[in-house]
């Protein structure tokens, strides 16, 4: 019998980790109570490879239903967590997927997927990575009517890796809040690994947090101070200067977990197939790479207590640990219409 | 017998052209005396179907092997015109076609394609079209490679729908010289159906004669003045506008004539499956919607002797009618290292 947390109160939502689905790595969320991970299934794939990305979810959903189900709305995350299980949002990293087809974001909603990232670090049909030299913002013709139907059928907007004008463009112009499910505050972090453009600027989080949208503050060895030797310490004062900055109800954690995964397969989220100049990609066994108070998911009561001790309220630690992604992920994953028929 | 104009020594290149691929449309060419046409195989189709529209036009060569051949070279292009057969370049103009491979240019080639038009109206992975409000340019990180590759395997690239900052960017980028198969001077033309902005700039058209790339001046009725109303002296006055303005080994013919396509092939061109908002396109009868004097590729003849009667001399009019677009497809089709070992 796996020893869990699962009878903690306490809703642990992470925002995004990139795992093969596989049981190893769902007995890791078990051991560390967590309630609800917002999965990678695509970054470049296309339509049809996606197809076959979320079959093997939905396999491994079959084979291991003691300990994960999907999640397709918040009272599903709530419930499946009272269950003694992991709920998983299916979410992609990229808008290839949908390639330049407006119906595809329902069919994947359909599917399950609830969260899509504009772009994964390159120009796309709809907006502009962090890694491009120029981001002319959300495209005006297939990048709005994006938006509007992800609104519409109520599919998460996500702007992680997007560019700055990206992501303030989509930021003002989606009409229902949206999402940078990991990412940190550039103002906080010095000599990122993933340099400054991966980070946030201050206008971004503002208008983020002004239009009710969440931040997942992220542990990752790259998108903070010190990399691999932050201490705990060190990631709730960063989770505590971005509360100064957002609010107590626009922060949530993301930890951008990715593990399992080979060299090759790293390497593929970076260059895909777009580029034959492929940089060697460092590759982590299992638990190396992270911080020794968050080797895996598994550590998550180590940032419960962290941010207890830091001197976050009972409340303010519930926000930040899940309630603010619940709230944003009830509305969110609703259709437009049937969202305001509940409001 | 078929009456052709086969035995004039004049070689007609078209460079822009999408007819389904049909007996109709290569009698019609054959009448017109046209030794070559650049025809249009796909615009918004993946890779998947862009290999389906490319066996119907593997279909065609074999089933109509006595008025078309497939040119993979310059010099093709000679032989199949001296053989009294029109050479036919298969392009592109979108780059759908390649989803985000850079394997798949050179995969592309091998199969045949020798042009394809960066972007089609919209933004996509590697620049902006000219329906965009922003065009962040050529993308810096695929759009380099893209055109990199383009350069390296043999493949011409093509701006006419491309945005103004897409359009300089790739000019200026490109290691070998580039085509707008299918444009006008926008000082040249006022209220074109279209709007300017399908029409290239004085600074765009200088700079890209200034690289040894060839504009094709074109008779759409949407993108001259005075539209089906405009006279063959009208647009013999375009193109020598156009001498002037690039010089008389820029400018080539790109007529953009599109016949016996459905409305809704039309309406898909513009709208493709990213925009619910479909404007209704209007629809023509196989020769209507142009000018009494090209009502087809047949009337190719009125437009030789257009020019001839415009003053340019025997040497300038075969420059223009295919010439210079002769020069650039023997240059461009070539892989870079055999273009290097032949100069």
């Amino acid at each position: 019998m796996l020893k869990t947390n699962s009878s903690n109160a306490t809703l642990i939502i992470d925002a995004l980790q990139y795992p093969l689905p596989g049981r190893r790595w769902f007995e890791e969320w078990r051991v560390g109570g967590v309630s609800c991970v917002h999965v990678t299934v695509a970054i470049w794939e296309n339509a049809s490879e996606t197809l076959q990305r979320l079959a093997l979810w939905r396999q491994a959903f079959a084979d291991h239903g003691d300990l994960v189900a999907v999640a397709l709305t918040g009272n599903d995350i709530e419930a499946i967590a009272s269950s003694g299980r992991t709920a998983v949002v299916l979410g992609f990293q990229n808008t290839a997927p949908i390639e330049h087809d407006i119906e595809l974001i329902g069919t994947f909603r359909d599917l399950g997927v609830r969260i899509m990232q504009l772009t994964y670090n390159l120009q796309n049909y709809i907006g502009a990575g962090y890694w491009e030299a120029n981001d002319g913002g959300l495209s005006s013709r297939f990048g709005r009517q994006a938006v509007d139907e992800m609104n519409r059928v109520g599919v998460l907007v996500d702007l992680s890796h997007c560019g700055e004008r990206t992501t303030l463009d989509a930021i003002e112009y989606s009409s229902r809040p949206v999402s940078i499910t990991h990412s940190n505050a550039r103002e906080h972090v010095l000599n990122p690994g993933f340099g400054p453009g991966r980070l946030k600027t201050t206008e971004a989080l503002k208008a983020l947090s002004a239009r009710g949208g969440v931040l997942g503050v992220c542990p990752n060895r790259s998108l903070v101070a010190n990399g691999t030797k932050a201490t705990l310490e060190d990631f709730t004062e960063l989770v505590a200067r971005s509360v100064d900055l957002m609010g107590v109800d626009a922060i949530g954690l993301g930890t951008d977990y990715c593990a399992g995964h080979p060299a090759a397969v790293r390497t593929w989220w970076r260059y895909a197939r777009w580029s034959r100049e492929k940089a060697e990609i460092p590759s982590f066994a299992p638990h190396e790479g992270w911080q020794d108070w968050f080797r895996s998911p598994a550590d998550f009561p180590n940032i419960v207590q962290g941010l207890r001790h830091r001197g976050f309220s009972e409340i303010e630690t519930q926000k930040i640990l899940g309630g603010n992604w619940l709230r944003l992920f009830n509305e969110a994953f609703e259709p437009a219409q049937r969202a305001k028929a509940v409001a």
